[in-house]
């Protein structure tokens, strides 16, 4: 891995790092944050939202004064392969920077978009490489990463101890962004839809027992909640399925970082506890 | 004063604002924090550093919470008048986004760039109208911000209980960038520049016993340490004069916004502690 730039905080060491994935095809960027100590320390991924790069919650969620507390390492990928040979779209909720933390099937996407595989099997043998770990993690993000964090948890539930989220698209095969990229990425056939679904992956039972509980914040002044975020069906699901949802309603909280900068150290907090059982 | 955003911040309300200002000529955007609570609230204005806007302090440093925890009012302007009718310079460290928070007297510059009378009148008294404000307040700021924060409670200790900086231009009058800033504004007249140097300012005790501390945090991985900012200037005078400094060297710290929201909570203690008295 290349790195990029370090900075010091909160008493511990933040990289920006590139590689070359063997899974995307492409360079691929990401930050690290390394807490005060030798280690080795549980590592929380944090997936981010439609249009973010790795730096948008690096500069921004205000996460390491808490991780450095409870010595956790935070994985922060960007969201998609990059660069001029990629396949991109001119709307900001397909192509680049809008991976969906799936596989795609498609032309043009199947050949870089790789991001399920990408995160689940070479980001964390390589975190794992390169870092001090224990090798227990926990995996959380924002929007397209909230989706990202619920469904790669429900259908990996042997990679992570906890999951939770900020605002997810909690189930893309009823909402616009969802219907949009998956027929993109995946075709028209919403078997294969079902499967990154993380309502419908709760429904089915993927990952019952295997998490105590899911916590989930969400503003109430979120412009896209009732039309693209739909948490009721996480917690219909839950409910049905006998997986506890834990879904707080933020009271006057909208979709950005500052909602998230706000909570994040309830986040760090809640996995922590987890990862350290 | 025109509301540009709104977000729902650690249980406070933050604005990014903008206002014609009758000093500089020009519209000024800022933001600011109003914590939990009906107050009335004391103030801590922010001014940052080169090339920034109020943006950069708003989602990087993280003040937030301690603001809100504490019950301070943040206030973070624009580090410049802005706009196609105003001067400019290509570099960065001039001009548009480099305002160094004096009053600049020198053609072309004289028209616009009135930083200091827009913070210590404009800016502090549309304050006192707009928010619910005790009337109290405090000063910090970075780099050139904090050469602004330490120059400004200085030449106006009535107008701030209490001051710190983050990696201050100590001596602009003995720095490449003060240099070059003050000859572009001041013009060549040394002792107009003097009254626009913190160290000097504290050598010559203007405001000798109105501040018992003044904190200020600067990393030892600063590359801009030894050649710009020049702490141990301050300290010297700070000695001399009697005027306490307390200047904490962290180890491994760089000028980035990481460094200031590794320490923020610490400054903003800080300020409230002074500021409730």
């Amino acid at each position: 891995m290349e790195v990029l730039k370090t900075h010091a905080v909160y008493g511990g060491t933040l990289r920006y790092l590139r590689h070359d994935s063997a899974v995307t095809g492409t360079p691929m960027t990401l930050s690290v944050y390394v807490p005060p100590g030798e280690g080795p320390f549980p590592v929380l991924i944090w997936l981010s939202g439609l249009t973010c790069t790795e730096d948008n919650f690096t500069s921004k969620a205000g996460a390491y004064a808490s991780a450095g507390e409870h010595g956790l390492i935070i994985v922060a990928p960007d969201t998609s392969p990059r660069g001029e040979g990629v396949a991109d779209d001119p709307a900001y909720d397909l192509g680049q920077g809008a991976g969906f933390y799936i596989d795609a099937t498609q032309t043009p996407w199947a050949k870089h978009f790789r991001m399920e595989t990408y995160v689940v099997e070479e980001l964390i043998a390589l975190i794992d490489v390169e870092f001090p770990t224990t090798g227990t993690r926990a995996i959380s993000g924002h929007s397209m990463g909230g989706h990202g964090a619920l469904t790669l948890a429900l259908r990996h539930p042997e990679l992570v101890r906890s999951v939770s989220a900020f605002a997810p698209i909690s189930s893309p095969t009823r909402c616009p962004w969802g219907e949009k990229a998956f027929t993109a990425y995946l075709g028209e056939d919403r078997a294969e839809w079902a499967k990154h679904d993380a309502a419908l992956l709760i429904e089915a039972g993927t990952a019952r027992g295997h998490f105590g509980d899911i916590l989930i914040d969400q503003g109430d002044a979120d412009p896209f909640l009732v039309e693209q975020l739909k948490p009721e069906l996480l917690t219909a699901a839950g409910e049905a399925a006998g997986q506890a949802i834990r879904l707080r309603m933020q009271p006057g909280y909208d979709h950005s970082y500052f909602f998230m900068a706000s909570f994040i150290a309830d986040h760090v907090a809640f996995h922590a506890e987890r990862l350290k059982l």
